[in-house]
């Protein structure tokens, strides 16, 4: 669905800012508690809390992270999968959003929503109340900003520094091809990342949203380089249908593609793997946890291993 | 400044995203903490706290929320500002804030950086730690999304809800023509509201953002409606000055004109006024508190009270 009309009467405009407020409200239903806990008041009011809270932002801007093919129900998930995966990096767990909108009068109130009737829809599935917002005019623009707020599932948390030298790389699932719909169809590791943040083996981690190539370097320690082995990334289906038809190779759109959504984690080099292995597929059995390498001291040279410079991830601002 | 520009060399597009979030925290400076507390992993990580935590959400978009007539130091002020605003109207305090950019990738480079200098100073003299933030491209756009937190600062905190009839309204400060330079200068009433919040004869509180016409009705206890007694409102000089431009009167600006930031309260109607206002004068000898009129029964007629319904304030989404 386009998401402006041309039509007055169909549009945000002629609703109003009270009554778009109130329909805001009755689309997201029980996900949105009464004030002062939820929206209605100048701040929303969260209950205390004993645990360390953590805060992730992530927007969806219309021409940027979807278009007109991408449905305005999915449109609303994604956003707040794409926050959540960010928890589910750091082994969190959700306890509120907040969403800022900011939008052109011209769009279509039936467009708004579905938006808000998909994000309702994920924020119940995941538990996550909605406390609060934003609307404010932005002509020619339909972006939302998501604020999510979690706290740590576990006794610690796990950041994206941490890994050492030897350490092995590991990553859930499969990657590539997440425009063939997996950029928005996908399933934060939420359970995932809070059983993994629960293994000391596991020293760091975070979620690939710009493609491995690009998003590793910042899980790779100081004095090391992460050495791949090309066979041993996991390809999705998805990849290997769009390398047939961009000419590129499937491991190219593995490596580069972004928005997959899966962990990657560094596993300290002297852990039983077998062991981890074992663990994870009586806990996850469909869903695979793949070793694709090692980050081995600069200069050493692993045999086989890809040359990640000559892969680059999705770039921002260009 | 204008804050786009036809020179690539001067865009944020030539720095590139990563540069560019690097740059953002040397801007940022001390109020930047590092990771995990910080930028820089998948969530910043905010220390326990046994307080009721506060969230509120508030964007400056260009166009709407500032023009080339604002610099960029002041328009980065600003957005904390109003943010702190809706803190203090519930008698909290700031914890931590995060901020979501969408920008055109020719958004000119210093002028981003000024916002930036402008947002660490406000953030500086507030005690905010910047903790988070997200960089999007939003073609022909620039806004800035920040979410902010706070904490309870006494033992209560104020909703909009809680005034009953025969309640007295009070206001802090004066009203009207912010567009003549207050609606970027203002000081967000931390300090009052906290204080207020302490004070037991306050039933409900709120800022005036869209000016107090349009948002005393958020204020009004249900059976009733606010008597306001034109010759109480404290009119602003610059309302006076923006009236003889506008020919329309200098009380329709102090109602109307909205983004004046200042406190609108609901006092219990046995409330010893005279007491409150000399405490009031002691801790706040600079700052008028003026008691505005009353909530009485609906029905019910005052006489010389105004017509709010005559009055419109800021609305959204026309």
């Amino acid at each position: 669905m386009h998401p402006f009309t041309k039509h007055f009467a169909d549009s945000v405009s002629a609703l109003g800012e009270t009554r778009l407020i109130a329909e805001i409200r009755r689309w997201l239903g029980d996900v949105s508690p009464p004030a002062p806990f939820g929206i209605g008041d100048d701040c929303a009011v969260l209950p205390p809390n004993p645990r360390r809270q953590l805060v992730t932002t992530d927007p969806v801007i219309y021409g940027r992270h979807f278009d007109d093919t991408v449905t305005p129900r999915a449109t609303g998930e994604m956003l707040l999968k794409r926050n959540l995966s960010d928890l589910a990096a750091m082994g969190a767990r959700p306890t509120a959003a907040v969403i800022a909108l900011a939008l052109d009068p011209r769009v279509r109130t039936r467009w708004l929503e579905q938006f808000y009737r998909g994000l309702a829809a994920a924020a119940r599935r995941f538990a996550v109340p909605v406390v609060g917002g934003d609307v404010a005019q932005g002509d020619g623009f339909l972006g939302a900003f998501l604020t999510l707020f979690g706290e740590a599932a576990g006794p610690r948390i796990v950041p994206r520094t941490g890994a050492r030298p030897d350490d092995w790389i590991y990553v859930t699932g499969t990657l590539g091809g997440s425009r063939l719909g997996r950029h928005w169809r996908f399933t934060p590791r939420l359970a995932e990342g809070e059983w993994l943040a629960r293994r000391r083996e596991v020293r760091a981690m975070m979620d690939v949203s710009d493609g491995l190539a690009k998003d590793l370097y910042a899980l790779t320690p100081r004095g090391a380089w992460p050495a791949l082995a090309a066979d041993a990334i996991p390809i999705s289906r998805a990849a290997r249908l769009h390398a047939r038809r961009t000419g590129r190779t499937p491991l190219h759109h593995a490596l580069c593609d972004g928005e997959d959504y899966e962990l990657v984690l560094a596993v300290a080099g002297r852990a039983d793997r077998a062991l981890l292995g074992r663990a994870w597929r009586r806990a996850f059995p469909r869903l695979r946890l793949t070793c694709i390498g090692r980050f081995v001291a600069a200069g050493k040279t692993a045999a086989g291993s890809i040359d990640l410079q000559t892969f680059h991830g999705y770039e921002h601002l260009r």
